[in-house]
């Protein structure tokens, strides 16, 4: 397995573009820091850009949908047919993410990895299918080793696609009824914290609904116990396909030198699992935001991570993440078309 | 003064508005509050629009500037010729704000209410001179009684210019070297505490500096202190001309029922005296980030505000403000897109 595809090594960051960022920074019409975050991100994106002037005019977002064997044990406050069906409201373009990418001019792309209700064809969604859904994992692994890399390979190949366009920056969001508990269950084995800490509502649970989820995810770790001894066996035994493929395309842009804005709670985990099995990952993430949903700030504050957002989002899709693309984009124009000090005959030095 | 024009009534909230939007939110293919803030924005917007689907398309910024006679007790990092340079940085649209508003596709006017140094005619630039710039307030009164008053009325004259327009969303901003020495004055007095607990970096000061601008707003407040009665005498007394005139400005939005996004400290030192002065002024009030500047989170908490950013700007200009728009936007364009689960057909009771 050492020579598998998802340990080769990410893309070098290019400092020489980084210190040229920084220096047009501090010539900008405007006190030093004054920006913020702002300044920081467009410093941060000309590296992993490597150009001095960093911009966010090409944004593609991957949408992958799976459906939950865990979904049996009463987990999640919508039934699992859902998970069909909006992947068909992702068809018709009526989903907040249709509306994100409208909106940024963005690229959306869905690939269905395995829904239990297998789909007709459907505009804008690539069929994929690991499988008809993962199998319960309270019962057996949620998947075979077989699935596990073929759904990591369905995120590469959703990565190659949208490189073969000219891409700036990746998304990667998801769809699947029960997948916070999935996710819930790997953050857990990952952090080796009990799941009460991890368990949030998800779509709408109430408290006794996540002591439920809790009881169900520790059910899970202990008949697992034995086999969760790398992130591979934590995602086959407990993941999903879609936390799989997510994983899988976070590790292929890094690896392709492409950023990436990580949306929620879901994609943190997957994100978390990319990191673990290749740490080269990690100054490809940006954080977009902090999710409502309860595990998220545990994860975030795993990977050393502090996200643009706080706006109480729980929605998935890539929504939260789309949310923050303006901000990137503010963050290139301001950089790239500010005037300097000297440009503008603005007095520089203090009193 | 009690039938002076900023006392009228603001423009009524839209109940019906309100309640239709909270409906259609409730219907739209998602967890029921799985946008978060977004949610709660567009119900707002619909509102103080007045409409089910509230929209932000024609937003107009307005940035006010003057010079402080304060800047002589040396409270500043850029020395006073810089205000007026940035008013031609604005006019030649090389400043944040310039981009901003280009990449929002948002009107800018900027109103020139007094710098020291007399502005040739400019492009985009209204000249609205109330003074030379303002007293050196540590000596005497900022501005005389009629000086306010044309300050307020220049504020109010650039709503009323905007609102021939088309106005979505109204943004004020501000430049003015010293201004924050006259907004931690302003602020100061009107939250009753001492300077040393609101006065912060500004453009750049050392914890010496900063030491040095309480000591002088504390100087202030002494001479003063009899005349600090009410919101107009402490802008009289302590304000700029920049300041009083977005106070009049958001006055005179909320009374022409146009919603206001509030930037950073100095928007919103003059957004507490708008309040102060009429109360009916605070549901018209948005707040977009919470600055770096050290005095804003107790603004922020005295009208009970929640902004949607913290990043960590201090710019001023409405850059904060700006940067935000997006968010409103998206809540917008999420309300008015998405589709309901009827329309979907996606299952939408439990389990």
């Amino acid at each position: 397995m050492s020579d598998s595809w998802f340990y080769r090594a990410a893309a070098a960051i290019d400092e020489a573009a980084v210190a040229m960022a920084q220096r047009r920074q501090d010539a900008l019409t405007k006190p030093a820091g004054s920006l913020g975050r702002l300044e920081d991100l467009a410093v941060e994106l000309a590296g992993l850009q490597r150009r001095g002037r960093p911009q966010i005019e090409h944004v593609h977002i991957v949408v992958f949908a799976a459906d939950h064997g865990v979904a049996a044990e009463g987990v999640s406050a919508f039934p699992q047919a859902v998970t069909a069906e909006m992947v068909r409201n992702f068809a018709r373009g009526g989903a907040a993410i249709n509306v994100l990418a409208r909106t940024l001019g963005a690229v959306l792309e869905v690939v269905d990895v395995g829904t239990v209700i297998e789909l007709e064809k459907l505009p804008g969604v690539v069929s994929q299918r690991v499988g008809k859904g993962s199998v319960n994992f309270c019962k057996k692994p949620a998947m075979t080793d077989e699935q596990l890399q073929l759904a990591l390979s369905a995120g590469r190949e959703a990565v190659e696609r949208a490189c073969v366009a000219n891409m700036d920056l990746f998304i990667g969001g998801e769809m699947g009824i029960a997948n916070t508990t999935s996710a819930t269950a790997v953050s857990s084995a990952a952090l080796q914290i009990d799941p009460a800490l991890v368990a949030g509502a998800g779509t709408g649970l109430d408290a006794a609904g996540i002591g439920h989820k809790s009881a169900v995810v520790r059910r899970a770790l202990a008949l697992h116990r034995d086999a969760l001894k790398n992130p591979l066996d934590i995602l086959r035994c407990l993941g999903g396909f879609e936390i799989a493929a997510l994983t899988g395309a976070y590790i292929a842009a890094a690896q392709a030198g492409v950023p990436i804005l990580v949306d929620g709670f879901i994609s943190t985990t997957a994100a978390l699992m990319a990191v673990q099995i290749n740490p080269a990952v990690r100054p490809w993430l940006l954080f977009s935001h902090q999710s409502a949903e309860r595990g998220h700030g545990r994860l975030l504050a795993e990977l050393e991570a502090h996200p643009l957002l706080g706006l109480g989002m729980c929605l998935g899709e890539g929504s939260g993440a789309a949310i923050a693309v303006p901000l990137l984009q503010m963050a290139c124009r301001l950089h790239d078309e500010m005037a300097t000090f000297a440009e503008a005959e603005v007095s520089h030095s203090g009193v």
